[in-house]
């Protein structure tokens, strides 16, 4: 339990995409100064999707390109191969490849079947990796779909599958909606990490029906040691009806600490991280610790 | 997993202590009318603390004597002798002894050291059980207190013990502050289990650091089958800087739901009466599902 566990803050990226108004890059850039500050190691800053489809991700390139030289810790979600030509030519050092767990999903956010969109991801982790790129991958929709329901165990599997035999070895699997509950995140958690012994997986958690923080748990006691969250718990899909916010990354390594779990998270340093944010947004934030310690106000 | 959970609901009693309205007892009745209609069978309907302390509690006696029948699923919170006079004549069937696990907060909350509060408790059980009412226990910080810190765990054995020798076999573990993590309440959960085996212990859990649900998940775990929860995350505890809202009778049942647990309750009976809660507070609802059910809109 005491080994450390790494928070990837996906603010920028899974918070910021569904704001009402677009933060501008400087903006962007100083969050990202005062994360890193308050001892966030993983940010995931940005997407490489079409600006028409989420404007808020339209400076993705500028933002790559200002980001001060760091070892891999600035990620940016690579949907597709235009996305990659982008990412490759504002020097991003580490992609995380994106795929949905779900047909309707799938659609929805991309016009393309699971299987389709795996033959895309494949040719875009060869270009990638050709470059010298860290490829990572994400899965979506992985508990619940808002179209399809709970996707079987066989089709978590066959998506897990399907990347792991492409070589990626750190597979972040996603509770979209924020409907997974502790028991389903076990299930899951432990059949993958059995079936696939040499990935390393994290988990990317939403709080829309407070379960948040029960899956940490539940994940942390099945050997998960990478989760995401996002200051402030802000976020949700566009493509998703029905998701709200990220877990907060605060209420995270508020728990973590009290767990004696090491995250290497400031949670002062967070706290000055997010009452910048909340200026930016101009709106409260919406995590527990925030409001109890007085930061939303 | 599968056995069925208990949850009471004490939006009535720790929900409307500390708001700023005091509600009428009209309104009270068919709120708990309405809780009843949603399945929920065990109600803390109110305290016989002195009404100068907590003036939103002054009408418990009438409340009682104006309840309709029931087996004992009407509970009151009874901290004292008078109190205990008080609902004996208000007809109460099923009174929870409180002390407190901490001196700090036994001395804020009631001017008595632990030991004096438990020598007084023991009284008031004799008067009551004479009565032939039923008594069970509650005991409050028995994980942080906000002026002690974390009390020892051979001080939450000395006040479980004491409760236990005194016949109670019931005991309902307070996180007052909302300051535990899941893995303290296993530790604890499973120390009193395993110490006392013949008391049944339940949870009384606040959501102020987001860790409600995972410690309902944990305590689930270790074997407790009763919570305390209040429709809508109204409460706090008014003698407990830092407290804020118990965990939501709502967020548990969605979860439980999820779990194929079963509870007797229906969520959508309980957005009727949350309805109807945020009309009688004129304010919005804390819990996730609330909001994202759009009951608090």
């Amino acid at each position: 339990m005491t080994q450390p566990v790494v928070i990837t803050d996906v603010a920028l990226r899974d918070g910021l995409q569904i704001q009402p108004r677009t933060v501008p890059t400087d903006t962007k850039l100083e969050l990202y100064d005062r994360l890193r500050a308050a001892g966030v190691r993983s940010v995931e800053v940005g997407s490489f999707v079409h600006p028409r489809l989420v404007p808020q991700m339209a400076d993705a390139d500028e933002l790559f390109r200002r980001l001060p030289p760091t070892d891999g810790e600035a990620i940016a979600l690579v949907p597709n191969m235009r996305g990659a030509e982008r990412a490759i030519g504002a020097g991003v050092r580490h992609a995380r490849l994106l795929i949905s767990c779900s047909e309707g999903h799938s659609k929805a956010n991309t016009n393309r079947s699971v299987d389709e969109g795996l033959a895309v991801l494949a040719a875009v982790r060869e270009r990638l990796l050709g470059e010298g790129v860290h490829v990572t991958g994400a899965i979506a929709t992985v508990f619940v779909c808002p179209f399809d329901g709970v996707p079987p165990l066989r089709q978590v599997d066959h998506v897990v599958g399907a990347l792991a035999r492409m070589g990626l070895t750190e597979i972040s699997l996603s509770d979209t909606l924020g409907k997974a509950d502790p028991a389903h995140v076990e299930r899951v958690v432990a059949a993958m990490r059995s079936a696939y012994p040499d990935v390393v997986f994290g988990l990317h958690l939403h709080n829309t029906y407070g379960m948040g923080l029960a899956n940490v748990a539940a994940g942390l006691g099945q050997g998960i040691r990478q989760f995401d969250a996002a200051l402030g718990g802000i976020g949700g899909c566009p493509f998703a009806p029905g998701a709200a916010g990220n877990i907060a990354t605060e209420d995270v390594v508020f728990m973590l600490d009290s767990m004696g779990v090491p995250t290497g998270i400031d949670l002062d340093g967070l706290g000055a991280a997010a009452g910048f944010l909340r200026t930016a947004l101009d709106g409260p934030l919406e995590s527990a610790v925030s409001r109890a310690l007085g930061w939303a106000a």
